[in-house]
């Protein structure tokens, strides 16, 4: 098969952190097209507008993205690679533009807040809600007041040609997102099984149990009884369904071993419902 | 012991969903002390400006708040009930501003982008990111604009005494938010527990487990071979620790019954960690 060039789509404006890690899953050399919802990057791909899709899964301090699980049960995708990037906020500006002229400083609120140590310090300057942080940059770029910053990832000064003043200003900088790397099942870009995971496997899968008590412990049971690793669980009520869960479970263990196959055969036999996302290399 | 007034934290302004919570836990007449942040919210409650502390601790949408986690980690309060608030966005505007007027909406860049479909049928109308919702509403009241509205909390609206125009803008309804109701072990307004819970008791509790396979189906064990339900399970990875976590989890059970006590010292001889926050009456 034609393997045409690489389109990646994401959520947000260029030099967002999911272009970041779009650039470790893809290299420098990609095209991008970035969306304004979750649900447009799962349509991009969806409708052949983009090669890949890269979408963030979990944050260190904010916890799992549902709304991309939600749409990762919708779309029929794989999950073909892993990765972590540190969110790391730094204060950027227009060239010319000196720290000590700073008094406004845009960002996205969820970015200002994770900063409130910088601001505290830095009473002269005050913070400007912004609808991105990266959008934030490309505002300044155009309209380049001599007295405003942004907060915003490296990869957004180097995009629209602006400087770092300050870097990692975050108040925690245990500040991770884990994202992953969809790819549609006809996918001419998708690598042998073969390649990669010298760090090992993972597969994620989502299921849900019957309403009994133990359900859950049964589920486990499959993978403990089979000296299986479990990296995450994670469950997830469900809305007007009392006592009924989705469970989010990522195990080590590459799809076509005979062990991952007993137990995920094993699972049918306990769950009212299982999905297999992905099967992955371990990623950083 | 005097019970003194009670005075209930949360972060955000006057008319956060955080107040709504509060609302619900104490009823009308209470004061409250909105917070810039959570570390601020319980920092409140540890210095005794405040009676009582309201915290997000979960979101349908969006997951778990870690960040409280850590925060009940580290100050050692008790969560003393919970309940599900549902998120529903206003249009919201100062009286004498008519819907065919606004050209602007300000609000929280989480809240707009939840309402996307709202702004694609009113193109006329601009999205304007403000620090926080009910700020927003706050702000209107003040600066009187005649073409601008907000949207936030019912609350808000109330508060400052604005006007709805449009109720649940949101694009998805399934979006609600689990809070605590957190006092210090010392309070002399917690309730005996003999009283609520006539939909049963939940306890949480957070626990590491040692880093060997098949440790975390041997802590589920203690609970299952009791028939005790679990109503959350969390894992979630110690940073710099790779196979380590931490697990959130939360059982059907008063901690005062005997099943209760032994599950937890079964726990205790598999956890390398184990804390109890709290045991309160199910919630809604």
């Amino acid at each position: 098969m034609k393997r045409s060039r690489e389109i990646a789509a994401f959520q947000g404006e260029k030099g967002a952190f999911s272009q970041e890690a779009a650039r470790r899953f893809l290299g420098d050399g990609i095209e991008v097209l970035p969306c304004q919802r979750f649900e447009d990057v799962f349509g991009a791909l969806d409708r052949r507008k983009a090669t890949a899709a890269v979408i963030p899964i979990e944050n260190t301090l904010a916890g799992s993205v549902h709304e991309n699980y939600d749409h990762l049960l919708h779309f029929d995708f794989d999950i073909v690679a892993e990765t972590s990037v540190r969110i790391m906020h730094n204060l950027i500006a227009p060239p010319g533009v000196s720290f000590g002229r700073i008094r406004r400083v845009y960002s996205h609120p969820v970015a200002l807040s994770q900063c409130l140590d910088f601001f505290a310090k830095n009473p002269q300057i005050e913070k400007v809600p912004f609808y991105d942080t990266a959008g934030s940059v490309k505002m300044l770029m155009e309209e380049r007041p001599k007295d405003a910053g942004a907060i915003a990832s490296a990869l957004a000064a180097e995009m629209y040609g602006a400087r770092i003043l300050k870097r990692s200003l975050e108040d925690d900088h245990r500040n991770f997102t884990r994202f992953f790397l969809l790819r549609r099942a006809d996918s001419p870009h998708r690598l042998p099984t073969a390649s990669g995971g010298d760090r090992g496997w993972k597969t994620s899968i989502v299921f849900t149990t019957r309403n009994v008590p133990g359900a859950l412990f049964r589920a486990i049971s499959v993978f403990a009884l089979r000296d299986m690793n479990l990296t995450k669980i994670e469950s997830r009520p469900l809305r007007g369904k009392p006592w009924e869960y989705l469970f989010y479970l990522d195990f080590v263990g590459r799809l076509d071993e005979p062990k991952c196959q007993n137990a995920l055969r094993h699972l049918r036999e306990l769950a009212d419902f299982i999905r297999v996302l992905g099967c992955y290399p371990r990623g950083e």
